[in-house]
């Protein structure tokens, strides 16, 4: 993005005047600047009208007044190609290109796209194939479609890959405070990356939602994700198109590839950025961002006026990590003399009925119980009544103004949830905003954003800690061959990872070389054809002495010749046997045309096969960030000392790792892929017992 | 429940006259009453008012004309237990007792539960300490606080064990058809169980939903959900208190045990009850239930009109075994053939703006994808605009008719789902229940239920098939010892479970019985204070000759004193070391108070810590359930034959496990606990390696 391309960008985020170019389309785009309460200068252009929505019309583009700030272009496809070039020798600021049947429609859409491209200039272009762009701070749209939301000053951006999504959170009743909403369709010229990058900057921006299908660039993604979290702008993630179908939608969708989920989720958490998977819990996760920011801690003091509640509230706190400490027997006395004698002093706190909708008796409660429980948030539990049902709201809202006092005292990012998302009617939400107390909306999606804030707050610091080396995705080397057993091995000792002493040989040498390793050795036949050795028979383990080995590899031959004759050889690998390990790793380095190099760590053996335990960071990557993968993993349990036995050195184990990643970046002319399944870890050293290499010479 | 009980249920549940008997919360429930439209006679009772809400007062329930069909009862405890006795003697039907202050409430409040209890007689009574009853159908209430809800003829009876949270419910804005709501209260004449046994009953009820924080009878629990099951009624559970502060909350609430999770769910799992986790995700399940009915299969046709919702749909119906099967290529070009150039051919299938909102197109595009399809199934994604952002309607109403339509001639269970749970007013949902299309709200919560109601169906024809035996929970044995392994070996044998051949020998026999067995061999050491062996140091494993074992023997007795001197003994367990098996499971047999007996089947060794791969069944089971469960584990790969690896006969297994069951349940007496772990499993056989059998007896 150039400085003249951003200069215009701003302008056509704020613009003075609008020119709205097209037909139907166009005359809805003004109604909805008109209802965003826009109040610039509208310029309807159609050669064909005498006026769009009652405003007279300029025939072209060229009879405009000056150059637009911005324009809604919703002509046909070669058309807006043509007016995009005589906007930008115009010097308009920028363009939402309405119009579809580019990349998305095939060859001759991709060259109109290439086309409008050229034609664009220095201009900001939003599309095509989008909705466009809402600013709810400045009150400007270039929007083709009924729009709502509500912005209480600050709020969140939002920047989705799906036009109807867009216009379906602009229709949802949650209150979330919204600053921008940009629809980026094909994003080609403006891309989600530059929309993340400025309206970070943003003073009102307090969150940012990005709608995800498939990102272009990957490693510029990382870039300004990392922008935001310096900036202390959380971004929240919903991914879709992660499923067999729909990879294949969205690529027919947006022209966009999708991605493994793996992948992207080793982007986010790499950068920081809030991962959720269902729209109601990507609006409650900015809203509770943007209202109240993000907790310090996941200590959590609760409030119900019913025991259901405050049970709802503590079972799904500890499937997700909050914790509700309880109070101690100082504190609870305390509350116990405030309290009415029914009820039973707990976190979650159920206040009881008998002072219910009464501040001056639950005032005290929520201000002691918030400062004993010395939580990092606080949370009350309230579902208001329906419409026309409503006699006893005050009786809420004494409860919910006394809470947001002894929150605001205690300066602790405080929510009120109801259990049933919409049992929160739009004016208790707005009432609660202006508290500053965010109104959440189902109990699972309050405890999992407020979860989520708390764990970005953390995750933060952890990342900017150590702040992570840029990605960098380089052409992807071509996989010549698969190296030898023994080759792969060899060179992953040129990486320090220690390998069992062994010997390459004929056949007539084994027993020789067995002799001198020492027994127990291990055999295994090598060969071109021989890449899955256990299911061809190629490997017997544990072999005690010379006869053994010679019974091995008469049984070995057999064997193979039965698998396939023409992979048999007489090429042998005798090794020591290893000592059984405390636990086994997988270990996979493995490369992604759009993400560049990854490594996959995971339980060893059968275990990563049948609970996929694995995590996925991607490279280059860092000491700390193995540290922490392998602390999420189950079979970290093992290598903590399980039941007695003795305890991995993780700053050894990890640093293996790390440098291995590192040998494998700096030897990508003869590493494009290694594959150690299993890793033998001990207390002191790891050892790489099965070795898999794709190299990018011919061998 | 006693005939007269249960005729006075229903007397209490359709009433001619309502007793209001109380002050303040009486006037409220007369309220309600009006609100409902209840048509029958109000008679409220108060000494000292004039009236109450602008109806003369009886002085006292003896005044009153005749015995009352219903009661509200909202006085003091002592007074209300003294107005139930005067009831019963009446001839009353029934009484909610909204009055709390009995069992939760302490000594004093069990008494006067007590009282209670005796005093009622013959008299239905819901209660006390809850909100009441609301009948939809015919228009009754007994309900202290405002309430809402919809009934278009039929619907759900939901239960629930918080008042508030059946409030919550009224209040929601979901259009869930509603039937029944009662509020159960401490459960202390009527249970949840007698609203089940007989809400399951009524014509116009055709889903049952029931919040449960803790069952009293899980024996009449599983009776009557079979019942309802058989009946063809579906029951959604919501079981809150399952975390460690949620129980005690639960028990300081409702005075209820909450028990443990797994126990839970092998309940639910037994008698068909669906199972969900959150306030919404209940109500979108019953509501599907009752508006479409349990599809056939898991097969689903989807449709939207944007390529973001079609990815949203198929991603998460990946992850809960929903599918959507693609279209085969005679198909998609019929479906080409219909739909507009842009649009791609895919289920779920975008079928794009240029026919959105026009019948005449859209018609056929969902008669033929439905047909083709031959789906069990079929949603379409909606978000309506919101209120006063309406003007395009009318354009989503003409889909939605045309797919209803579309639906109705397939005989297709159908439903229309909006992305955002709110974008979806209450005209458009009623509208859609009367087109007999589920007004769904929510992607996720819309593919749960689906996937729910689908399982239901699937499952009901499994249980019907083999009609469980009925749960009995007998006194518990009292454990009074720890078998020795050899003894509680030999009890196992006798259920024809095999063990390895072995010798219990002092150690001087220890190197004879090794010959005599046949090496490898395995040493064991035994006692009253090494049930845990392996931390102990008291088993050696894969001994090959004598010398290794007089070395073992030597080594162990060092380590046992180590570990602690008065464990040591002189008596040894010599074993054949078995053959590494295919693979290793965990099974245990155990107790509960409530649940009475259950098996737990799992990964044997560190899998079942590390990954929690286990599933727990109720006693009585089943061959066939055993063999669900076993399916259900992730370890079932290995039994299945993986990576070339010999099969398991899986009858062989189930068989010895189901054996294993009957002769615990048989041998109570002897036999409290049992835990083999691991059991190796072979082809065809299995083999106790260790084993821990507790005792009812003294050893």
């Amino acid at each position: 993005m150039t400085p003249e391309q951003r200069k215009n960008f701003d302008r056509l985020l704020n613009p003075r005047h609008i020119a709205f170019v097209g037909g139907a389309d166009a005359i809805v785009a003004i109604g909805e600047a008109r209802r965003r309460g826009f109040s610039g200068e509208y310029w309807p252009v159609n050669p064909k009208r005498e006026d769009l929505a009652g405003i007279s019309c300029f025939a072209s583009v060229d009879d405009l007044p000056r150059a637009p700030d911005a324009v809604f272009l919703a002509v046909p496809r070669d058309a807006a190609v043509q007016t995009i070039e005589k906007l930008a020798t115009m010097g308009a600021g920028g363009v939402v290109c309405y119009t579809a049947g580019f990349k998305e429609a095939g060859a001759e859409g991709e060259a109109a796209e290439h086309a409008l491209k050229e034609a664009v200039g220095e201009m900001a272009l939003i599309g095509p194939n989008c909705y466009g762009m809402i600013n709810y701070l400045d009150n400007a749209a270039l929007w083709p479609f009924a729009h709502g939301g509500d912005c209480p000053g600050y709020g969140a951006a939002i920047i989705t890959q799906s036009g109807m999504f867009s216009s379906d959170i602009t229709m949802s009743q949650r209150s979330v405070p919204l600053a921008y909403m940009i629809s980026a369709g094909n994003q080609t010229v403006l891309s989600l990356e530059d929309y993340i990058e400025i309206l970070s900057e943003k003073p009102a921006v307090r969150a940012i939602g990005v709608h995800i299908e498939g990102l272009q660039d990957i490693p510029r993604f990382a870039q300004v994700s990392l922008k935001a979290l310096k900036l202390n702008i959380p971004i929240v993630a919903l991914k879709s198109g992660s499923s067999d179908i729909g990879r294949s939608l969205t690529f027919s969708h947006t022209g966009s590839l999708s991605g493994s989920k793996e992948l992207y989720e080793a982007l986010f958490e790499r950068t920081g950025v809030i991962s959720v998977t269902s729209p109601s819990q990507f609006l409650e996760t900015l809203k509770y961002l943007c209202v109240v920011g993000a907790p310090c801690g996941n200590r959590v003091s609760g409030f119900t006026c019913s025991g259901g509640g405050a049970t709802m509230l503590a079972d799904h706190a500890e499937n997700i990590g909050l914790v509700f400490p309880p109070f101690d027997e100082d504190s609870t006395n305390k509350l116990i003399s405030i309290l009415p004698s029914i009820a039973t002093v707990s976190n979650p706190l159920d206040y009881t009925t008998p002072i219910w909708g009464q501040p001056e008796f639950t005032a005290p409660v929520f201000e002691q119980a918030i400062s004993l429980s010395n939580a990092d948030a606080t949370i009350l539990v309230q579902d208001y009544p329906a419409a026309g049902l409503d006699e006893s709201k005050f009786l809420y809202q004494n409860d919910a103004i006394a809470f947001a006092d002894a929150a605001a005292k205690a300066e602790t990012p405080a929510a009120i949830c109801a259990t049933i998302p919409e049992n929160m009617d739009a004016e208790t939400r707005s009432h609660l905003i202006n508290l500053g107390v965010a109104p959440m909306q189902g109990v699972h999606e309050s405890l999992n954003a407020m979860a989520a804030a708390a764990n970005w707050r953390q995750e933060r610091s952890r990342i900017l800690a150590h702040s992570p080396k840029l990605l960098k995705v380089k052409a992807i080397p071509e996989t010549l061959s698969i190296l030898e057993e023994v080759e792969g091995k060899e060179l992953l000792s040129r990486a320090n990872i220690s390998i069992p002493a062994g010997s390459d040989v004929r056949g007539k040498g084994v027993v020789e070389a067995a002799v001198q390793i020492g027994f127990p050795v291990v055999l295994k036949m090598m060969g071109p054809k021989l890449a899955h050795k256990t299911e061809a028979g190629a490997v017997e383990l544990d072999l005690q002495n010379s006869e053994d080995v010679s019974g091995a590899l008469e049984r070995m031959r057999l064997k193979v010749t039965s698998y396939n004759p023409d992979a048999v050889t007489d090429r042998f690998l005798i090794e020591k046997m290893a000592e059984p390990p405390i636990a086994e790793l997988f270990v996979s380095i493995r490369q992604d045309p759009q993400f560049g190099y990854a490594i996959t760590i995971g339980s060893g053996g059968i275990l990563v096969e049948l609970v996929g335990d694995a995590k996925t960071l991607l490279l280059p990557t860092s000491n700390e960030e193995i540290k922490g993968a392998i602390a999420s993993l189950k079979v970290s349990r093992l290598l903590e000392g399980f039941r007695g036995k003795p305890k991995v050195d993780l700053d050894v184990l990890c640093m293996s790792l790390f440098n291995l990643t590192e040998f494998v970046l700096s030897n990508l002319d003869q590493i494009t892929e290694v594959e150690i399944n299993p890793l033998f870890v001990y207390e002191k050293e790891v050892l790489a017992v099965d070795v898999l290499v794709h190299s990018g010479r011919s061998s």
